[in-house]
């Protein structure tokens, strides 16, 4: 029976067969940014009754899992997260899986899912995982600090005009409109338009719902040498903490008071 | 406190941002084959107390996830997993994600690390999963059928000189060797000493050992005009029936038999 | 004075500088197809007069060249051209620059271009060349040989259609009408009606013009065993001879004629 | 006859065709560098008998190829070239060929290499050009400026490493050693046992070299606003001019006279 094997090993050309691998690495001495995205969430969403339009408990688990993956991985330095899709950066000089974008997109993708399973419980205690959740990702590379920064403020901006859209949309279905009749109701309008909107018919002012939902989350390592400290006064041991923040990360001010992030 | 955003909107130039994307497509009408392996699965196994040099469970896991792999990307056709690794074939016509591998990868590896989890309590009711499974994963494409049946016999083909070996080993490590002891004792052998020590020292006849731990194993579709049937002998409405195997895929015995596969 | 040189060869990371070159390898056992087009030929066609909508000199010298390159690279099995586009196949197996596309690429090109230059007065004795002339390139891999017959398929209906147009086009240029009457004039119409105002209007039987014109050009070794043997019935010493010819590609006929090109 | 092309003509699925055509676009915002290899130019050099260890006249047909590559593609905005190598350094935001890298690299090679053979019989007026000279290309990109000049110092210092080598190797030759002997002698030997060998054996300065011989040569546009005005004192209409030089390009200096270049 091990007769067919035996023959077959000396016949079996290894080389020829592995020279099909081709490299795919990213540029040396460029920002690497793996970008996660939710497969399939739309329905993840409505089957495990995500809160609209924002769960706050399914984006804490999100926030969770990006900090599972910076303790994970050392060379990500910043990550910031919207809805069902998170970006993770990996510093200039990472020499990562010697770059090859494949291995480096699986393996952050596939640690990011498992923990999701794993803590679900942790966020939803009364609500059963009904069926797998699975994450898409891809990497980019950005030459320089100048364009990276413009990356996370156009995910950023994203986040905002996702985010005032779908507070108008929700509120307007919850208050008895049909969801196409919400859609044609706020076609075509401006900023202004919306914030007015939430303020006459609802009674809300945009500005004053959670930082989490109009800014996204970000998540970061903080060392000692960072002119802000945690708030806990202490570094212990670790001589760095990983955060989760909510700041506007477009303008100047997050950047210069952590100077050590993209340094 | 919106105004900074709404000022950075216009500033944001996201096509230019966009622009960095690069495609990574695999090329059409060649046989893509996703080969994921386990991180750190070493540890892994040791933490989790797996049976050596084979659990049986650890298996019967890894054979369950590529199943619920199957069962959601259908482009897949056939799949073979041996340890920590498993290696899945999509047609040579496949269109998923327009054939990026970053993506292709990333969903696969995901889903199947979120199974894991998921499925973990199934397979080890009395063990506690005590970290994050995950796992890498690279694309490759063949040209030819041919070119493809040498990449599984490679693969079977070291599942058996791995699996002799490490029976060997763990054999003498458990009569009392040392791991060092152990290895020094193995360093040159060929199958059929292997094979003798197994016979002689330990009473093992090789041939005799599980398939699944000989062979690996193979999951794949068969179809209505396959020349097997399922063993409980009917495909219901489902028209396919997703089969996990322990066959010798090297000869052509295998392929004759399941004509559709390849097809 | 060499001083600061001397200083700077230890400074100068040499392997730092050399990690930026990437890998851009053809899939191995994949037909490589190297096709090559002139650059602002139409302004070249004008300055040097080309005979319109064919120049046979023109022609002959592009198809020179074609030689020259089977003569020095003896990866190559096969090529086709048509007006100022040339397509070179390597075998499947060539391992020509270990298969890196841009130096296959860049090196064939380079070569045809000096060729082209050299040869120029030997087919227009009486013309001077006014400009350097230049062509691009690109690399393009077919898994099987099946693909590899449709593209060269696909070039010459090409050569067909513009070739058919192209005569319409510039007789009746010729004849008294504009370039945007008869650009008009031709719209919309059918090859069947094409080869009916050649016939009607200019007494031009399409099928009786050059072959070369219609059909392009094959550019080819053929080895003893062919069944064709070249024309002055002896390969000498050589074993093998290029040849020109302007065959229907399409149909089985040619490749069965010449079955070692693509074996 | 053309029956059969009409049939064809349906059958022929040029979309498929094309659909293997694949992307190979160079990173937007990097320095992109072409470098061009002389293909046998050992041979080459010896049959058209070049004098070693530097033919001036075969320096400066390079050098006049180089200059005719920057009137031609505009957006090249420095080269620098040593023996029969030249690299070409395209601005960091050029769109030319949409970054396609196979493209961009075969049509520099292609216009070097047919501009050499047309301005051969200017450098070598008393000399028949015996075979096709040829050249091989490929691209590389550069993240920043820093990394840029780091490359093109490593060409210059290879340049000066290789010229002491070579005028040394020359020199013995020259009188009397054969090739291996002069090789066994240089051996292990370093810069300054190098240049005393040539003062005390051959009584050679070799500072006093041309610098074309021990720094390569640079090949750029200087335009109105650079600090060193060309030596006739005048843009004319042009408001640019392509300047050949052999200045140090390691030191700042040269780049602070020059700021335009990379700006």
């Amino acid at each position: 029976e091990l007769g067919p094997f035996e023959n077959d090993i000396k016949k079996i050309k290894a080389a020829y067969v592995r020279s099909f691998l081709f490299e795919n690495k990213l540029m040396p001495s460029t920002w690497i940014v793996i970008r996660i995205d939710g497969c399939h969430f739309h329905r993840f969403s409505e089957v495990h009754e995500f809160e609209k339009p924002n769960d706050q408990q399914a984006l804490n688990l999100m926030n969770s899992c990006a900090v599972a993956v910076l303790e994970e991985f050392k060379d990500i330095v910043f990550s910031y997260g919207v809805s069902d899709e998170y970006s993770f950066i990996l510093s200039k000089d990472s020499k990562f899986y010697q770059r090859q974008a494949s291995q480096i997109v699986s393996v952050i993708v596939s640690f990011f899912s498992s923990v999701y399973v794993m803590k679900w419980k942790d966020f939803f205690p009364f609500k059963e995982l009904k069926f797998s959740p699975s994450f898409d990702g891809r990497a980019v590379c950005y030459p320089s600090t100048e364009i990276l920064r413009d990356y996370l403020a156009w995910r950023q901006v994203d986040c905002h005009i996702n985010n005032q859209y779908n507070t108008c949309f929700w509120m307007l279905v919850k208050s008895g409109k049909s969801k196409s009749e919400a859609q044609s109701y706020l076609k075509g309008t401006q900023t202004r338009e919306k914030n007015e909107l939430l303020i006459r018919q609802f009674n809300i002012d945009y500005n004053t719902l959670p930082e989490m939902f109009r800014r996204g989350s970000s998540v970061f390592r903080i060392k000692g040498e960072d002119s802000t400290m945690p708030k806990n006064g202490t570094f212990g041991d670790a001589k760095e903490k990983i955060i989760t923040d909510h700041s506007n990360i477009i303008e100047d001010a997050f950047w210069k008071e952590h100077p050590s992030i993209l340094s």
